[in-house]
């Protein structure tokens, strides 16, 4: 069958309609849970849980009908018809991708599995209150046997963490980001000795000052506004745990939080969030009420935090520009350093078993531990009994600290305990990597893109990324995306080397 | 068939089911637009119209499908089984009442209205900006053919305005309200003219000074929680328009204003919220998830929020206690008057040609003259051309006043243009007359209720409310209810007679 470029069948009308409810559903899932943790009552919880899992029933329901299935069957041809990248074959393409995921997982067993979610998420706010691990193994326990049952839905799949890891970053497996951490760690290894062994004095104690939340706030919105994140088509809120949430270009919300004795928290919880933000709000509209109009991956959503947040919110360059103003919100505490001093506070490097406050550069460690634990655990050489130990020993290992208890340790992360064990973490060292090899390339486009920061002038790398990344939505894989843009398959190299070049400015290195 | 008291048919847990998704999705779409109101960024409104619009339609395909009406009808001798008040009998009775509506009315005809809606929406905001009743004409033209075209659904309507008055409130019609307001206003008038011809002088000068608008909201929140307004089920936040929204017991929302220069407007809309938001928080839990979790009608709510704002929020008892705590929010504004002094400033009786505006004795009015010309159109008797002229000539009549434009007049509220014509405002009277007849009963059961306000009891009421009204939710009808809780129909008189005795008193008439 030839389909002329002008029409299209009426099958393929029939799909955009089904996908767009769909896509609203899943939209209004999202906006009650941004309710649920910003401004709902507590006493709403009950009925809210029995709403969102209302409205998720029928979400499945029309997500797996078997008509979905036929009618994705009937557009083969008009697919094959289409130039890949064209929004036609990119929609039956990743329709179809999203509802094989879908089908292939019972609904029987996702009812069991949620419900046992949120068992184990209550034995883990128990087992942290009380330090000890024994109140949620048993939970975690059930939890590790839940994750191999969802492996198992996928025969395919040639290791048990795979059909998980498939989930958050389509075209990537255990066997392959293996490979890639263990030559990320033999990279970070040798800097961090280098580090450690720098007679260089760092401190962060001028971030470590009363500041006033108040005033915090509205300098981090400013500044997000100042940079490029719409507020007309977007808000800030605060939350206990930052996050950003997307339900149409139109209405893409963040949420941060700020410490009033450490100033980083709402620094770079803002500048990580409106990274995560900027990208859902660059989405192409044409994706709207399609499947394409999400980031392309985990891994890829948080390269656009990362990148925010650490190789420009922690560039010397940046600060440059915005120091000046930091300092007339706070000009009492900073108002005699300079941005030497600011740029060296926010960049020391320290050793901390908690990943949230871990530095740039022993950041990925933290998840490389986390992703290898998770593999262990489900190729069955880890029991959850010796969980704890195995945490412990790969922290003194890896980053040489031993967490002195159990809440610094195997309770510190939620993620296992509030969806499954497997390809939980790998999205945040991909991120890292991803954002570096794109800033590499986006200075080989655009080498002014320092100067042009040092002077305010955030919108080169904002529009080479709306550009580059965040039109596309999810139309193309992450490594896709990643080989088009940068010309090459993912690499750990211009990550390492962007921190070679600042810590050993910074530490004063070789 | 017999149904022994503890077995229920396996059709009515079914029934159960459908009634819950459809109260789930009910409460969502309430989110939904609450959200909308109070923090949807602008740029939201395209995609959250579509959401709610796909949300729409699927409660209407699983509230108006087949299987529905066949299940209510196979549990026909269930219900006559069980005494009325049951939670049995009463599910069913509203489920079967809810289903007949809804199917009455057919889904073309709604997408028609809706969409006409939106559009009559918009020209009355630019026939506002322009104070041009024209610009709206057309539009408010072919409401009337809609609202028409609605009452045709129901052809065993006596009146064209019936089926739109029982949507509002389901056991009133036309002629009985006709009858109702034409004896509400001969007792209204007189002692409209007594106050106006006392020479008792009047101010509310004394709440038109400056008021910082956060200690206002601050003061009102205290107020209501002290009062017995739940903040754990519940919340506030400020809106153009206020209103109370519940998405369960658990979660019941209201909103308010406040201005600078005008006292009233905070503490009288957040009391009036707060009435219809104790109504909700106050359902009885087992009422979730049934059609009966709501209040009885748009009169029976209104009666519970006009009851705190105006028979408790204006009357002596309460200011007794209260005045001094809103004397210590703002000592310098009202730290030299008496309660006296305050007393007889909120209740000033002025003309004036906004509803909203009103005061306690006049309101009536304004609610009889947009009723009575909702009639009229109906009944063909009056164009929409000639509505200007009809509406300032009635409040000439009733009011003695012209509105100098039709800002003030025909422009002046929202109902008509976003809504239908028919069935808009009868409810804001009756719920006058409703809350002055159900406070007779509650005097009479407790003659000490001003005396506990004015100690700050506001329990004995509160409790009575909830006993009596709250918890049964919209099992009754509102004239039903009235008859269990105070014996009689409803009735002019209680409200006329507290009118009289606290007016006669304030302007020291006869």
């Amino acid at each position: 069958m030839h389909y002329p470029g002008s029409s299209n069948p009426p099958q393929y009308a029939t799909l955009r309609q089904q996908l767009r409810d769909i896509a609203d559903i899943e939209a209004i899932l999202a906006i009650l849970s941004w309710d649920r943790t910003t401004y709902m009552p507590a006493g709403g919880a009950v009925d809210r849980g029995r709403q969102s899992a209302t409205l998720q029933r029928l979400l499945h329901q029309k997500a797996t009908v078997p008509e979905l299935g036929e009618l994705l069957d009937s557009l083969q041809d008009f697919e094959a018809s289409r130039p890949y990248s064209s929004i036609e074959a990119s929609t039956i393409r990743i329709a179809r991708h999203d509802y094989q995921r879908r089908i292939a997982v019972p609904s029987e067993f996702t009812a069991r599995l949620t419900e046992h979610q949120i068992k184990t998420y209550g034995d883990w706010a128990r087992a942290r209150e009380a330090d000890d691990f024994k109140i949620v193994q048993p939970a975690l326990e059930k939890m590790l046997d839940l994750s191999l049952e969802f492996s198992s839905f996928f025969p395919q799949a040639q290791h048990p963490a795979d059909p998980a890891i498939a989930r958050a970053d389509r075209d990537t497996d255990a066997q392959q980001l293996r490979t890639l951490f263990h030559h990320l760690r033999s990279q970070l290894l040798p800097l961090i000795d280098a580090i450690r062994a720098s007679a260089t004095p760092t401190s962060d104690a001028l971030l470590c000052q009363e500041f006033d939340i108040t005033v915090q706030q509205d300098f981090c919105r400013k500044l997000i506004e100042r940079i490029g994140y719409d507020f007309k088509r977007g808000r800030i809120d605060t939350t206990i745990h930052p996050f950003t949430v997307g339900f149409g270009t139109g209405d893409v919300r963040i949420t941060n939080r700020a410490f009033s004795h450490d100033l980083r928290e709402s620094l770079f919880s803002t500048l990580h969030e409106m990274g995560h933000g900027l990208y859902e709000q660059g989405l192409d509209p044409v994706l709207s009420g399609t499947p394409l109009a999400a980031g392309a991956s985990s891994g890829m959503h948080e390269s656009q935090s990362r990148l925010w947040e650490n190789i420009i919110g922690r560039s010397r360059a940046f600060w440059e520009c915005c120091f000046p103003w930091l300092q007339g919100a706070f000009i009492r505490q900073l108002g005699k350093s300079s941005v030497r001093d600011f740029y060296a506070a926010i960049n020391t490097v320290g050793r901390t078993p908690i990943r949230t406050r871990a530095d740039e550069v022993t950041y990925n460690l933290h998840i490389i531990i986390r992703f290898e634990l998770e593999l262990a655990m489900l190729e069955g050489k880890l029991t959850i009994a010796d969980l704890p130990e195995a945490w412990n020993a790969a922290y003194q290992k890896d980053l040489g600290i031993t967490p002195t208890s159990d809440l610094d340790g195997v309770l510190q992360d939620v993620h296992w305990y509030t969806d499954r064990i497997g390809g939980q973490f790998q999205g945040y060292a991909l991120g890292n990597l991803i954002a570096a090899q794109l800033y590499e390339t986006a200075l080989r486009t655009h080498p002014e893109i320092p100067v042009d920061l040092e002077r305010g002038r955030f919108s080169t790398l904002h529009q080479w990324l709306q550009s580059n990344i965040y039109r596309h939505g999810c139309k193309f894989s992450t490594m896709e995306l990643l080989e088009r843009v940068t010309g090459r398959s993912l690499q750990v190299e211009p990550f390492i080397s962007l921190l070679r070049e600042k810590y050993t400015q910074l530490y004063r290195l070789e």
